[in-house]
This record gives structure tokens, C-alpha cells and sequence, in this order.
């Protein structure tokens, strides 16, 4: 069976909080019947996506929120937030620019990530939110 | 067989119109033989990219022509003009930082997307143009 | 066999040097035994990312490193630098946001690019560096 659907859920606090998928990614491996081709994490929703970075706290806590800030304000004008009377205009554009997808390869049953990378969720929701990761693994 | 290739053809406007991907998606699954696996979507061309986002009005017509405008504004400097004579800089810059690619995890024949989320070709080219995404659903 | 696991080995001189990555790639496909499918090309560490552009000068060795500095700024606040020391904030910054990983459609034994766009690296740390890429062909 060349394709496996896995799901994983996450509890996150908004506010471009950048959560560490890779202890979840590696739980879901080491059940998979695959070990070797892909896996597609994929977050269902349109305020939140996916990346790698270095996890550590200096870019996790400051640096990235910093610089999405930088690329679409919290403060700006959305045409978005007129429509909805809401607040997160800058969430929804945030995560169009980021994309909610990553495809990873898989060699031996473990993701192809260096030591000092991590595949992370950023959730740009201006509230805490339950997340949904779809991990589709073909191989 | 693992491996099915599709084509779309999408008239644009370009000027970054946002153009939802969905329902041709859709069509597309419906008459694939595959139900379990991913579907890549891959825009053919460097001025023009593929995300996701909640396709209404306030988002598609302003909030992310106006951010994408920030990011690589259409009047900016650009060496790639004074090589080729022409205007579209702005445009090649916005493609290289969205991408071209979007793969989505594919479950009982269907893309595993949110409610409020949709799959969009954003043309960011500096006339209309007739593009071709070439949908690879694997499973 | 459906998977097969390709390595492409790149010196960079860092500082976002943008590398061709399509001729590699082109020579990965030609002793694969996959023919239709998927590529997904997937840079080891988390100060470099991929993506497609047109690869000519202007856009090579100018707008993309311009923008990209407009972004996150090499002489701007990280927190990250605090942390560790050095001097690569920026790079971190930039890698999250453009990402690590592209995936390509395979027809015929050829990638699905258009006639002006090419796979490109580009390396934002801020010293030389070889990157380690992983082509992981699924079909």
C-alpha cells in the first residue's frame, strides 16, 4: 500500500506562534508501513503555514514574528477585515506568502532534515486555535 | 497506475490576479482513476505563483495585490528591465518568493482543504497571459 | 521500484548567491528509471531555500539579493545573533520564508519547466558553504 493519511493535531496560542512539528512528523514515521518517498505535511486552514527553521528561541520567539510583522502589520489596513468586521487581515496574507504545505523526503523511515532544522507550523490566527496537519506519505 | 498527469488552461488578466484553482482541481479529481495520494500543482513560467487562500473579495482584489506591491513594488529598480527592455521585474521577483508549487495531500478522491480555503494562481506578469498548471496526482 | 533517492552536492559562496540547480537535476532524471512523477528537491539546513526563477543576470545577481535584503535586512536586529553569536540572522529569516523544498512534475523523464525558468538554490548564509540537496523521485 503505496500511500498512508495520517493526521496530527495542535494546539496553538495564535499570534504567529511557530510550533515544532518534527517530534510529531518523526511519532508518525515510526508507525508508517513506508520508509521511503515523501511526506506532505499540509494545514488545513487559510491563516497558518508551514516552513523549517532552527528552533530555537531567539528566531522562534522574536526573529520570524518580527519579520512577518514587517512583511504584512498587525496594524495595517485589510480590505479583508472590512468584509469580515475581524482582525486578521494580516494573518490570511501572512500565510498566502508562507504557503501551507512542505513535502520532505523520507530515507529509512526518518525526514532528510539537518541537525539544526525543524519543520514548524507558524499560526498567524489572531486566538489560540486547534490545528489540523494532514501527513500524506507516499512511498 | 501510480501516476496521472493533467493540464489546466487558465485565461488571466495578470497585474497579480488572483484566480481560484479549485473547481478545476476538482474536475480533475473527479475523473482520475486515483483517490488516495497527492496532487501537484505546478504553474509553467517565472512570473506567476501558486498558495493558498480564503478566495473573497477583500483578500483577492486588494489585501494581497497591495502586500505583494510592499514586498517588490511594480515601480521598484530592476536589473532584469535594463536587461530585456521590459517591465515585469516586480513580477519575477513576487513568482521566485510565492513559488510555482503547491502539493496537496488527496483523500477519497478530494484535496484536503479547509472550508475558507482555496487553491489560487496569482498572475503577477504585466499583461494577460494564458497559463498552463500541470496537476500530477500520484497515489 | 517506485522511490529513488538522489543526492546533488553544491558549493555556494553564500551572501543569497542564487545556483542553477536545473542542469543537476536534468542529470538525476537521465539515470533514473522513473519516468512520470514527481521531484521533490529538498535542501539540507536552514539558511538556504528553493525555488524557480528566470536565471538570467539581472535577476540573479541583482533584484533577487536586493529584495531579499529589503525583506530581512543583513544589517537589521536578530535576536537569533544574541543567541549564538554570529552574524546570519537574515539568512535564517529568509530560508523560513521562502522554504526548502520544491516539488516538480516528471513527464517523460523531464521536469515540467518552462523554457525561461530554471531550479534555483539560493544560499542566504553568510560564508561559503557545500549544500547538500536530496532529489527524491516518486513515481
Amino acid at each position: 500500500m503505496p500511500v498512508e493519511t495520517h493526521r496530527i493535531q495542535i494546539h496553538t496560542k495564535g499570534n504567529s506562534e511557530v510550533v515544532d512539528l518534527t517530534p510529531h512528523l518523526l511519532k508518525v514515521l515510526a508507525r508508517a508501513k513506508i520508509a521511503d518517498g515523501t511526506a506532505t505535511l499540509f494545514v488545513i486552514g487559510s491563516t497558518a503555514g508551514i516552513t523549517t527553521t532552527e528552533f530555537e528561541p531567539g528566531l522562534v520567539n522574536h526573529d520570524l514574528k518580527h519579520y512577518f510583522n514587517e512583511l504584512a502589520p498587525e496594524d495595517g489596513h485589510y480590505a479583508h477585515e472590512a468584509t469580515w468586521h475581524d482582525d486578521n487581515g494580516h494573518a490570511h496574507v501572512r500565510a498566502s506568502l508562507l504557503g501551507p504545505s512542505l513535502t520532505v523526503p523520507i530515507v529509512g523511515g526518518k525526514p532528510t532534515l539537518g541537525q539544526w532544522q525543524q519543520v514548524v507550523l507558524i499560526d498567524f490566527d489572531t486566538r489560540s486555535r486547534t490545528r489540523e496537519v494532514v501527513v500524506q506519505v507516499v512511498g
